[in-house]
């Protein structure tokens, strides 16, 4: 606990995510930080370039209602079942504000997204850390009756492993006065979504992002899906922090993005094609591989450490995601590029093992 | 307190902004957000433009150096002094976080932002509304000594009224245990700033944003100069709330925007040469108005009540800001268009009156 004076109690106790490096350097491999090998789609880029111009002088819409109805409309929900905010991970604190108690014990995985205890340390929320399987896939009923509501990513990350739909449900079901949030930043590259079991539960929230199956991580925009009741205490939080966390451009390139459902569907199935591809090679080098559902592989070496082929591929401008923390300390997280891309990659592993 | 099942005591306590309207309609004159009437620097198009690509799958910098740097040059500080968010409102939520400690009793205006007392809800802060004088300026020793804080806009708003910098400095000089906030949403209007004052108090925190002067209420940036360690605190709230909150098309238009200086000067000194001509054209019709430091007027007549001449400006579309709360509540908000603008708008005053 880092003092200072004129330091809050909560700056002090806080304990900040640390992002995936972004290293500019020219002909870097960025296998790190998960983010889409393909380009927007040629429509968002169209529609941002129009919007570039004298409008920027005026705020944007506070109350987003084109690009929520085209999220709604995307998942044959209501207007009223969606929040924006800047990026999935403004949504998520949001949801920590809107649905968690401090004193109110939260669940959620003790391998998974590094960013649920940095929330929970900055709002002062108790949480335990529920042990996975020895196969990192989830103890279900671990999850059942929680005191402070429950939150998970599904696929998980970084293990990169989906939770079948009636697992998830159970989850939802057992958990009847809680909230459980249903974190599917990776889902487009996995099965079936939660969404569709909203109307069937009012305690049950998806979070989704452009980041990743959109290929806008630049422009920062995710949004929440659940009962109206939930989404109107997001909004009240949004409304209490920051009119307008979306500019002009994110929420037209956002809108555009959405509409365009066959580029996404094309550069979302290459991308699972190539993960088949880079999962078959891996394991022919000696690797133990997940079976994926992400658009990254999480992968360990019986012979190789992680950190020394972190490291080594670090040396030869690959970078793919260390964390070097039990129990994953010898798993290494490596995001699906191109073919061209993952061809590089392989080449210079085999060196490597 | 709305009561709904799953919301936490802090979604139940919070009572949300109220942005002023962002009508679609055609014709319409939007008089009522402060927004600059002129469009931003040609060198902010062009360079967003030529950003608009492919690499908006990538996630932006998380530390914004390039920003950062631009705006610490401009100000002749460090780079370890600028801290960036999502328009100032985020900044300031940030601030009301690492600063502001529930249980010590902050200070602001009685008549101010009235987004001040949303925070302090939101976390729980206690807050102490310190009445100004008949003639709405400081009375400045009621902010000596604080409990938890202090903060206040110079030139406040939205009475547009500037606080000379002398007693600015007595404010600063007289808490030295907790840090003053000065926001400086509207300075360059204004006269100086009281970012010269950072060298000299480590207890001083100013945030401007470039919402107003630089014509980019639609690209959301704003910022705060302060103590190395003050940046600290704030950079510590981002990076355990959301690691990305400037986007990537945003980051390179602000970068523009600060580095236009010429253009910068000129719109703005516009704005004030039409506000002298509007203020005096208004006191002409029989207004009250007061000396504004702002890109705003704030004024009151004796005759026609505020709330009649909002409604009669908006029925022949014109929008001007009515708060309608004690004491202000006989008075009108009234944004600094251009000439043309201001020509309808005291045209169809004059109608009124």
């Amino acid at each position: 606990m880092p003092m200072a004076r004129f330091w809050s109690s909560m700056a002090k106790r806080a304990e900040p995510y640390i992002p995936g490096e972004q290293l500019n350097k020219e002909n870097i491999l960025k296998l790190n930080t998960n983010e889409n090998p393909y380009p927007p789609s040629p429509k968002v880029i169209e529609a941002i370039t129009k919007e570039v111009g004298k409008e920027l002088r005026l705020y944007p819409s506070p109350t987003m209602e084109n690009l929520r109805h085209e999220i709604a409309s995307y998942y044959h929900l209501k207007m009223e079942n969606v929040f924006i905010g800047n990026g999935s991970d403004e949504v998520l604190a949001f949801s920590y504000m809107a649905f968690f108690e401090p004193g109110n014990e939260i669940l959620f995985p003790n391998i998974t997204y590094s960013f649920y205890p940095v929330y929970a340390k900055l709002f002062n929320i108790t949480y335990k850390e529920v042990a996975l399987n020895e196969d990192f896939t989830f103890n279900t009923e671990a999850f059942f009756q929680s005191e402070g509501g429950v939150i998970f990513p599904n696929p998980n990350a970084p293990t990169s492993i989906y939770l079948p739909l009636e697992q998830v449900e159970e989850i939802v079901k057992n958990n009847p006065n809680t909230v459980v949030i249903v974190d599917e930043a990776y889902i487009d590259f996995a099965q079936a979504s939660a969404v569709e079991l909203i109307d069937k539960y009012d305690n049950l929230l998806v979070i989704q992002t452009m980041s990743k199956s959109r290929s806008l991580a630049g422009l920062r925009v995710g949004f929440a899906l659940g009962n109206e009741k939930l989404i109107k205490a997001l909004v009240r939080m949004k409304d209490s922090f920051n009119s307008y966390p979306i500019d002009r451009l994110a929420m037209i390139g956002a809108t555009a993005a959405i509409r365009d459902k066959e580029y996404f569907e094309e550069t979302t199935a290459k991308i699972i094609k190539t993960r088949t591809w880079v999962t078959e090679e891996l394991i022919e080098l000696g690797f133990d591989v997940f079976p994926s559902a992400t658009n990254f592989v999480f992968a360990t070496h019986p012979k190789t450490l992680a950190k020394k082929l972190y490291e080594t591929l670090r040396e030869q401008d690959i970078l793919i995601r260390y964390f070097g923390k039990k129990p994953i300390d010898n798993f290494v997280r490596i995001t699906v590029g191109t073919d061209v891309e993952m061809k590089r990659f392989i080449q210079t592993v085999k060196k490597i093992v």
